[in-house]
């Protein structure tokens, strides 16, 4: 099954927002089997979308549109898919009455502002939309399928979840499920090295690698008559890989490394405290981002100088004139000191050199120490970081929370 | 004069990439006066590169392709040009050289490797890339004009900005420039009712708002023979309206409102020290991102629990329990606290509801008070935010840099 998109909308056209929406539909389509040779951005303009519709339908069996569906006489695609196919509009009671009570106004409030929103194509499957007022719509004829869906990515998104997939499902006649594995720690490469026979060999779920912002995941995706008959066998398949990826594997789905971070260190009821040189707060930021922390999350310090290192953390002068500010000892100090002056179970630390200047041949830009302590017992890690000043200091960053992760899922 | 972009890659039509490359030419093409009425996205397949290039060009005079210049066989874009056009392939010795040089390889190990990268349509323009190895291309042939620029976004950006602006511009016949005002503490709604006459009523240079992330840009663009007559009307334009909005403007293009006050606070030689609740480190991070801030970032404290107020900052239990840790005088107490203990010029901090939880119908989800110690002066502001709890932390963040901005451009 062949399908296309046209992404509709001249704030596209003039480059003031990302066809995001596109990407989406691209990635969402390949999981389900459905290809797509071809994308167009079209402004909303009546002979340039029916050529569109029509030089489209020339190639493949669906189109999928996006935008063209807000209130106002520019938004014409519902419209002209009407004319494409010889097709009345009528007024969708229904969709009438969701405008009125999404927007909290009376029907003849809908019938002024909003009204060509509530009129739909004869014969049309009507789409539901949850977040916003524009219903989607679908259009099966002459054994061509046109699937309209509104601008705004959080309601083309949720429509699409919810009703699309599981339109496309049942023409298909397949489900199709997805996990997504998430791996740091591990550069793409060799990962795909160590799991290249499962990689190759994997048809029905296919095991496919991605590279995102610092780390890598694993998206393992089944194909089947029904939900459960995927599941059994993604759940497998992720099994074996988590048998040769282990540790790497730090969690699924959305969870980002620092959420799972911080919901292991609430599970475990420890306490924390963070001391950051190099990173300089993005530690504790990220800590902070988990709406549960501030039960276990005790206190920061950003210690940039050294004499705040010593006032703060107790490092010892005589440590930072013989190491360095950049030392495995002085890590190991600040990991320390911090657990010891906010009194908490755990101490993580950073010192580095974030660059751009400040390297030295014996200690280059890039170069970052870790200290993390848990409950008496203090690891420090050495790191050579690559990238620029921003690069090493979210990896310094996913580097520490990582070490600390390791840690609590061994010996807590 | 029209145009129509074409984005060639697999990877695109997979959605594994966002297509930045289609936003930013056609933001630069709509401020060279250029129309783009259509952009598409093909794969890297003759027939579909070379049907692609037939219909554009029935729309249109040139078209811009990104994308499908690599180094290996699926690589087709300038290949397919030339067949379009009827031309022949000869090896270019600069790019040969260029290539060898970039990649650090003798000119035998390119012919092998990246030997198509140095092939050029006959009687092309070569554009060099000064971040990579393959050269763009530009074809005029029957007033048609096929511009060819490589995939990877910095290297397209790099190409088109150095030698592609300055072709448009000559065939255009008109040189164009723009300065973009970066705003922050005024909607955008707002700000365009105030300065409502001067958006009406330029023509040239134009005055165009756009809303960013937690702030507003506005950009003048103005379209003449050189660029000092642009300048000339660039320049007094900007005056006119910082004449009206005062100190919203924080800065110009890229100097981000964290980097703006990082500067200021270096070129005025004074200590600072930040005490963070809500904002987690956020503060201290957005200063540490500036790489001169080691001189006068002394220390950042991440004081989320009560406990850490007093101990850290001093702050008195009896204020925290008369007024609790969301008030005036805690965040007052709390910046003025800092201060004292890093011994630095300035304080800094903040102390808020950043939801999910913990609102109340007197403390909502959202408010946050600002508290900023300078010199012996300590002004606190209340702020009630909006958003979930990454935007609220990040405007409180951007809010309290403000704060500091202003005070430091007013009195110091």
């Amino acid at each position: 099954m062949k399908a296309e998109l046209i992404s509709i909308g001249t704030e596209l056209l003039l480059g003031d927002i990302v066809n995001t929406n596109a990407q989406f539909l691209a990635k969402e389509l390949a999981t389900l089997g459905v290809d797509v040779y071809h994308q167009c951005v079209i402004g909303d303009n009546e002979d340039r979308i029916l050529q569109g519709f029509k030089e489209a339908f020339d190639r493949c069996d669906i189109i999928i549109t996006t935008g063209g569906l807000g209130p106002t006489q520019d938004d014409l695609t519902k419209e002209l898919a009407a004319k494409y196919f010889n097709k009345e509009m009528y007024l969708h009671e229904e969709s009438l009455e969701w405008i009125g009570r999404y927007l909290n106004i009376k029907d003849e409030e809908v019938l002024e502002a909003n009204k060509n929103q509530a009129y739909i194509p004869e014969g049309a499957i009507v789409l539901h939309n949850d977040n916003g007022t524009a219903p989607g719509v679908i259009i099966e004829e002459d054994n061509k399928i046109l699937i309209i869906l509104p601008g705004p990515p959080k309601e083309m998104k949720a429509m699409f979840s919810s009703h699309v997939v599981k339109y496309l499902e049942k023409l298909t006649g397949k489900v199709i499920k997805s996990r997504t594995l998430r791996i740091f720690g591990i550069g793409e490469s060799i990962m795909a090295k160590r799991i290249n026979d499962i990689i190759q060999n994997s048809t029905n779920p296919t095991v496919a690698p991605y590279a995102k912002d610092y780390e890598v995941t694993l998206r393992v995706t089944a194909k089947e008559d029904c939900e459960e008959k995927c599941e059994a066998l993604i759940g497998p398949k992720c099994e074996e890989i988590k048998s040769i990826l282990g540790e790497y594997i730090y969690g699924e789905g959305e969870e980002s490394l620092d959420l799972v971070v911080a919901k292991l260190i609430c599970e475990k009821k420890l306490t924390i405290a963070t001391a950051e040189s190099c990173t300089g707060g993005l530690i504790a930021s990220s800590l902070v981002s988990y709406p549960g922390i501030s039960e276990v999350f005790m206190e920061g310090a950003v210690t940039y100088s050294n004499e705040a290192k010593v006032r703060r953390l107790g490092v010892k002068e005589e440590t930072l004139n013989k190491y360095g500010a950049v030392s495995e000892e002085t890590a190991k100090e600040m990991a320390e000191g911090i657990a010891r002056e906010a009194n908490t179970d755990i101490g993580i630390a950073t010192t580095g050199i974030a660059g751009p200047g400040g390297g030295t041949e014996e200690k280059p830009v890039g170069l970052v120490y870790v200290g993390v302590f848990i409950k008496g017992k203090t690891i420090v890690e050495k790191l050579n970081l690559s990238g620029n000043r921003e690069a090493v200091r979210r990896k310094a960053t996913m580097n520490a929370l990582n070490i600390l992760r390791k840690e609590l899922i061994r010996n807590y």
